[in-house]
């Protein structure tokens, strides 16, 4: 294949990175998503970790073949707009032209414009923990719960929106989630839901390091890893949310089995990938109970290609 | 196409239909599902019902092109076989050679077998409400809650038990359905379970009209009719549990959607072709809050083969 760019743009971090074939990238950069200055702020740092990836594999932006970005949101490939990505940027609640802002930004390179976790459904499916399945469930466990369907070898998109696996409900008249609804698996599962939780606990007087630990890292919001130290530290309060969070999604992974029957199930995304086997086996272990076919369940694995799944399948959108 | 026989096997009632083209039968028979004598029971009173709609017809069984039986349970059609259709009869656990029960009791006539809510919901893209649809998912709120999805066009069966609307989970540590697992759709919404619900509260000293409208009908169970009837009398029981059904029905549904984005659902089964329109209304309305892309919802329809769907999906078995 020829040397292609995939960028990865979550709620935390943007990953950018250049490859030719394979899961090892040529070159690779990884900085935070900016919190300020809304979308145009955001194709700007895009930009920016494109070009540094680019520079680490020797290369300008205008030598690839194009660059895939895998994004949040609604995504308009006609119109090359990107809509309502509010997990990026709270600014970003209408549609933003990504895909013109960032080819001018990079020196007229072509760009392919995907949502993000099916792309990196695609990638689990064609590179990593995926392969030689015909039916599969990719999640991303993130700032929030995604997923990819992969159904006889091919994405299904329904009318465009499909996977959104976060906003199956788990409970009904359960937790007010992120997205104004209630009960689903994101408002539980999601780490922009759980972190807003814990923000209001200790408003409570409630106890938990959490956010200690994101003060000594200097961040601002309680990323993977500072969950992951967390859990590590057995602390009350992230190892109740975890808990609430592997319940709701097992769960919700269950029912999606129940209805497609597929024959296996990734989990990736920020925390997923963070927290790593342990969680895959909690996730599988509870999901058992809720299986309509308990006695054969689909393979429950971690994504193979961790943090880079996303920005590997962004690049296998140019063609 | 040629004349076949087809049969609507179910927890509370056989139907059985003599077609050529289109929806009308030329002979149709409907008869209750015994309540004794496990599967062989239940084998001859299907050769009974399709013996009586073939005179109907003015035909013989041996006249048939063949005859096709949508069943519960685990259908395997190599074997010629159903297992665990514990709804049809509680004596039903394990495999049962239906297919060849249902030859020798009809005069060698050919049998093909098919899961009862997948040859309902392909009666329904063919025939019924949703023609002309790509993508569909048809729910058949009953004695259980099941489904059949319907993508590009396509029955989607997975790894042959796809559809199981019913068990997906709507309250995590809810109510345990009559699978034994807890918070199901069914354990809400299936009429078993709601029977079984009724009867514990009128244990604990609830009123209710229903067991009187029962015994007034002569019935042993909780029919469709006798819950349209005690709804039209405004019966506070039935009117509870009939709402809890459509809240975990519309939150199940809505999660089906969120994870599919199909373009359409069909409500069928007994319950929601007796109840109507003005409950396909209801789920639909409920339905809403929960839709992640509640700006294009799918078309909500109900059932337009009704208590015949069934049976003319199981004829359509028979190429």
């Amino acid at each position: 294949m020829a040397v292609r760019g995939g960028i990865d743009l979550g709620g935390t971090k943007i990953q950018a990175i250049v490859v030719e074939e394979g899961t090892q990238p040529l070159g690779a950069n990884r900085i935070p998503t900016p919190k300020q200055g809304g979308p145009p702020a955001v194709a700007e740092a895009i930009a920016d970790a494109l070009r540094a990836a680019a520079l680490e594999a020797g290369m300008q932006p205008s030598d690839l073949a194009g660059v895939g970005v895998g994004s949040p949101g609604s995504i308009d490939n006609e119109a090359g707009t990107v809509t309502r990505a509010l997990n990026v940027s709270p600014e970003w609640s209408g549609s933003f032209p990504l895909r013109d802002e960032l080819r001018s930004r990079l020196d007229g390179a072509a760009i392919r414009l995907g949502n993000d976790v099916r792309v990196g459904t695609l990638a689990e499916v064609r590179l990593g923990a995926g392969r030689d399945r015909g039916s599969l469930i990719g999640v991303f466990w993130g700032t929030g719960v995604g997923s990819g369907v992969i159904l006889d070898g091919k994405p299904w998109g329904g009318r465009g929106a499909a996977g959104e696996i976060g906003h199956m409900v788990v409970r009904l008249g359960g937790r007010t989630c992120t997205c104004g609804r209630q009960g689903c698996v994101e408002a539980y599962a999601g780490r922009k839901a759980m972190e807003l939780r814990a923000r209001k606990m200790v408003d409570h007087g409630s106890h938990t390091k959490l956010f200690e630990i994101m003060e000594e890292r200097g961040r601002e919001q309680l990323t993977s890893g500072i969950w992951a130290r967390a859990l590590e530290h057995e602390d009350k309060m992230a190892t109740h949310l975890i808990d609430q969070a592997v319940a709701a999604l097992a769960a919700g992974i269950a029912s999606a089995v129940n209805l497609l029957d597929v024959e296996a199930v990734v989990i990736g995304g920020g925390l997923g990938t963070r927290l790593g086997e342990p969680y895959v086996e909690r996730i599988r272990n509870e999901m058992q109970p809720h299986l309509f076919r308990d006695d054969r369940p689909p393979e429950v694995v971690g994504s193979a290609l961790g943090d880079l799944g996303g920005a590997l399948g962004a690049a296998l959108l140019v063609g």
